[in-house]
């Protein structure tokens, strides 16, 4: 149950997922430095974060390892190279995708991984598939969530019953995830209300992942909170697919647990995400992801406006027309 | 009163206000070209914009002409060579300080002046001032608004007495102003619905002027209006001071009145506003202007920052603390 809160005290049971190397490696196909990573999860330990997800556990048959960084795949001894045994209070997370995950031959016991948490992502007609995947890493040891992604194109009578059977499986979380970045604050209540009524029911926590396409990331990651919202997806300077996410620097500095600093945060973004965009990778809020949100569409055609480096809007959004 | 409204509705007492030219002229000392101006206008017209801002009625006695562009001063006469006699269903309207605008001297009679509404900016000690300014501009015939600047820097008590004076006044409009960009949707609800117990006792509109420190901008407007604010200021590609404001093609996509049209902003943006980043001026979000956000500070030192070309967040961040 919620304590009382208020914009001067805390929930603590809120807790922030750094999703930096997850949701930011679509944007560089995972190729971070090591000393890149070394370095963020130094920052997450210090800021008091309290999960960092590594990257996905994408399968080796589909994806070709040479054309990708090593986070895509997320291998346990990659994972150990960075953090050792992770003598730390940060959990170390790692997302697998329902359909694009060899679960059953490269999830290994959790008492040989230094990982914690599985995340499964998945979309709201592949649950079932996503409950197996959770129960196999439940029975190895491992906390899971089930992510259910591009909520905002899904029918409310489908996300009951998805909630209904997550509700009595064995995940630990469920997450909202607005994918498309189309979700406002009016809907995002809603749909808050309508999980935090399952999960306390069945004893489950609720996560939000949030896009930045309407400039809405960080808005609908606090408005949840009240609402008994828990698990809080964050990116460092916002970084992740399109638009991005919540920026870890907006919620560190919003929340007020004083386990939380947010000067780490700012010396890891000043040294290492600033170069990044220097680097030329591209993310963050711009006019044609704008568009794909407000339409309530996958940013994929926003994603090449941008890498085509097109300026013609009122086009893009003609054309996004069309294609209703 | 409110009509009930859903997300697919619209009440049709809002209004959108473009504040391009006013909080935008901060980041560029006010020097647009005539042809930004001109086809800001059309684009305003055609978009279905309510309002448009030209600018500061600024004392020529404070302020040397020759270090700003025209719309520092909002000569009549300047405004009259863009829209002639504004056959339009947009209205003109002009900024004035409080102690920076010689009201007695360059308010001219409405029946003689393009302009529509006289928003007068205040903070909360000069509310009196304004009141003063916005009585000499009614019996001129024009409409005010009194738009109270810093509030989240106001104590509550201040706030209950200024809209208390307000409300008895003869201004049409009272602006909700979060100078600093600070104020969370929590905050901006409390606050909406005490200006719009105020509104309804004395029929006056209210309206919200936000800043996007915390790229909270768009989220406060659009949570502002089931409560009853009406008058909703917005910019082109969001530009104004520091982190600039609500982006008229955010607010536009989202309100659902089929008088509003997206596709002039569109095109307006790709012409005019990219091109002005281009060319080194700069606006918009930022980890320096998420701080002083976040702390509630005035955005100068940020915007120092920024001229700078600093990048230690970390350093600016303590010294914002020692100075509290």
């Amino acid at each position: 149950m919620q304590q009382k809160r208020t914009l001067l005290s805390y929930c603590p049971t809120v807790k922030v997922v750094d999703a930096t190397i997850r949701d930011g490696g679509l944007c560089n196909d995972f190729r971070f430095s090591d000393e890149f990573i070394k370095e963020l999860y130094q920052a997450n330990v210090a800021a008091g974060v309290d999960y960092m997800e590594f990257g996905y556990k994408a399968d080796r048959d589909i994806f070709d390892e040479t054309k990708f960084g090593k986070w895509k795949f997320c291998k346990d001894d990659d994972i150990r190279a960075i953090v050792g045994d992770n003598q730390t209070e940060l959990k170390i997370a790692c997302m697998a995708d329902v359909g694009r995950c060899n679960y059953k031959r490269d999830f290994i016991p959790k008492s040989e991984s230094p990982i914690d948490l599985y995340r499964i992502a998945t979309y709201i007609n592949t649950i079932p598939a996503a409950i197996a995947m959770a129960e196999h890493a439940n029975k190895l040891g491992y906390e899971t969530t089930v992510n259910i992604m591009a909520i905002s194109n899904a029918k409310e009578r489908d996300i009951s019953s998805a909630l209904e059977l997550l509700g009595q499986s064995c995940v630990d979380g469920i997450y909202i995830v607005d994918s498309y970045g189309s979700i406002y604050p009016e809907d995002l209540r809603r749909l808050a209300e309508k999980y935090v009524e399952v999960g306390q029911k069945y004893e489950k926590y609720i996560g939000i992942h949030a896009h930045n396409n309407q400039q809405l990331a960080f808005a609908n990651t606090i408005e949840s909170i009240p609402l008994g919202v828990d698990y809080l997806d964050a990116t460092m300077s916002g970084m992740g697919r399109g638009a991005g996410n919540c920026a870890m620097e907006l919620l560190l500095g919003f929340l007020k647990n004083p386990k939380y600093s947010i000067a780490p945060v700012l010396r890891f973004i000043e040294k290492y995400m600033d170069p990044l965009k220097q680097d030329g990778i591209k993310w963050g809020f711009s006019v044609p992801y704008a568009l794909t949100g407000l339409l309530n569409r996958h940013p994929s055609s926003a994603i090449d406006f941008t890498k085509e480096d097109r300026e013609d809007y009122e086009n893009f959004y003609h054309e996004l027309l069309e294609k209703f």
